[in-house]
């Protein structure tokens, strides 16, 4: 992994990817699938994200205050949907899927090694916690994976169904 | 324009596309390109986004209550960019884009006839509000262009560069 400057995490962010989130509590590391999640300012990064109260994880991220967001490319799309159907509460779906948790720089969440980009966050804003699950994060520390070319990102659609990246198209534009 | 039913929305919100933002104020339209929003909850469909006070739709919605988020295919790209880069304080940017405003049924933001899809929203939550911009709005209405089909979004990705969507894979889920 290689260090991404903070500058750069709206780019991946704002893409709407379908991401991964790991959370670790009491020794034990979790790992969830994410739609739900937007930019709210360039730098620091603030990320906005909702992590529904009935998710196992909802409770490792309210009690540490941390998180990895972590950006799966399209090849992991399998990986993705188990890690999605089933509670972090019986079992460990790291084990499970087939993904490899890493030891993060700046929080205990781990990364997710086969993902192309990992965002280590932090609880920031929890005003919103109580009515829409709604966690405003910084991130602190961001790591891209320089041997994976051109990743494709997954958007999620609804019941498993993913539509991959297609082709890039540059306009001339005066704004970020 | 077809109505779509509300439980629908996030299925296309989640897919992170950059859409367009229309405001009316004053008996005057405008229109943003947004690329900062997220499904807050499903139904009914909650979206949370960032308007930035420095655009000039942030008046207008933080005073109206109401907006419409429209989402445009990829061949609306140039458009979109063109519709970013500059302000409507100075111009009418629906005819600057050669964009159609059209009346939609319960809020006074005008939709648009290119997008494939067309949300009217109002104001639900404005706790965030100062210190983000973030606006928590309830889509109250949903059309879709039955015309349009499989339409491809665009997702940003910083500076006019937009991947536009790929393949549509399948992968069995038991979640939404």
């Amino acid at each position: 992994m290689r260090t991404l400057p903070l500058s750069r995490v709206y780019q991946l962010i704002e893409a709407g990817p379908t991401v991964l989130l790991t959370t670790a509590r009491k020794g034990r590391a979790n790992v969830m699938t994410m739609s739900w999640h937007m930019m709210v300012e360039f730098e620091p990064p603030l990320i906005a994200c909702i992590v529904s109260n009935a998710n196992y994880s909802f409770e490792a991220l309210r009690a540490t205050g941390e998180c990895v967001i972590a950006i799966p490319a399209a090849k992991l799309a399998r990986k993705v949907v188990q890690v999605g159907n089933v509670s972090g509460r019986d079992i460990d779906k790291f084990e499970r899927a087939g993904l490899t948790p890493l030891p993060a720089k700046r929080v205990a969440a781990p990364l997710v090694a086969e993902c192309f980009a990992n965002l280590e966050c932090k609880v920031v804003d929890r005003r919103l916690v109580g009515k829409y699950c709604l966690f405003i994060l910084e991130a602190v520390q961001a790591w891209i994976d320089p041997r994976q070319k051109h990743p494709k990102m997954l958007h999620h659609r609804g019941y498993g169904r993913f539509v991959v990246d297609g082709a890039l198209i540059k306009i001339r534009s005066s704004k970020p």
